[in-house]
């Protein structure tokens, strides 16, 4: 394979898309594949600054800051991670991405999508995931999920969880073939089987 | 006074616009004004850990990451320092700010100076500086009195600061009501003596 592949795992906290990731991962790495596993924001390097700052910071950070740190995180991320490994050939198994953006900006915090949009793009500089994984699942259950261990983003409340859900089914409608929607309710081993069934459909897509 | 005045000080680094800023700030105070100094990148607060990042961090950090991290700490600045200050009529003195960016990003690293701008306008979000004081200096005495205690930005070459200092002469020609040049190889004391005079020009316009 000369060009590599990137792809993004996406969807609320406590959706399972980390564990998802992971058994992925290992699957890749056991048939053989290079795989680097990454994430947004905060990725190795500066990215981890900037994460630290994203989810811990005590003061007020006004929306508008926020959006550019995770614009910062992005572009640094595609120039000095994504971009290299995949243009040598390996998988790149990204936790959060573009998507996260435009669902968490865009539909939670209600900034302005087009706005966001454009922004994104600049950030990406032309490299768009090959495969998005969304994980689907109802607010309440998530919320249970993460429990009481709860960071700056996750304390924003129901009502926006609800609007970044409906996010990524619209970004699914709208990128139906590169945005997979996955129900998240279901058990670990059979979401990991749908995970590498769609994973195999883009390899031979690939090779056509 | 009901509304303050958001007034910024630019310049390569050794300039002198510092000195100018507190020299202003201790003028001002003593006649009894409320001021405020702050400064970019970094003013108090989370732009205090982004500037830390922009100026200190070792790793390769990509053109486009840095310009995001600007806009970020500007967005901050804008939202919590300089609107709250200027709102309730206090005078603003920032080290550094919009201008800068289009000298340093679009001349200094020849980013596109049009997206530069478009970007900055959204962090900005309508709060302009009601006066600017570009300290100009050719490069081999700002270099100078830099000396060797040089940070990431500063070791970036003459090359480098000579577009730099176009930029601003350009910012200056094309805001012409804003910006105001002064020649910064006088002395401490007269270039102190031409600010306090532009600044009461300010005065004397907003009251007329």
């Amino acid at each position: 394979m000369n060009k590599g592949l990137f792809i993004t795992f996406e969807g609320a906290d406590g959706c399972g898309k980390s564990t998802q990731l992971n058994l992925l991962a290992e699957y890749l790495t056991q048939k053989g594949f290079e795989v680097i596993v990454t994430r947004e924001p905060g990725a190795k390097g500066l990215g981890e600054n900037i994460r630290e700052i994203l989810l811990n910071y005590n003061g007020e950070v006004s929306d508008r800051c926020e959006s550019f740190l995770f614009l910062a995180d992005r572009a640094q991320h595609i120039d000095t991670i994504i971009n290299p490994a995949v243009e040598t050939g390996k998988i790149l198994l990204c936790d959060r991405h573009t998507d996260s953006t435009i669902a968490y900006q865009g539909y939670g915090r209600q900034l302005p999508i087009d706005r966001i949009k454009m922004l994104n793009e600049i950030a990406v500089n032309g490299r768009y995931p090959d495969l998005t994984f969304v994980f689907d699942i109802d607010v309440d259950t998530s919320m249970q999920r993460v429990g009481k261990n709860k960071d700056r983003m996750e304390s924003a409340g129901k009502d926006f969880f609800n609007r970044v859900r409906q996010g990524y089914l619209d970004i699914a409608k709208q990128n139906p073939q590169r945005v997979k929607i996955i129900d998240a309710s279901k058990s670990i081993e059979q979401i990991h089987k749908t995970v590498i069934e769609l994973f195999e459909q883009l390899l031979l897509k690939q090779h056509q």
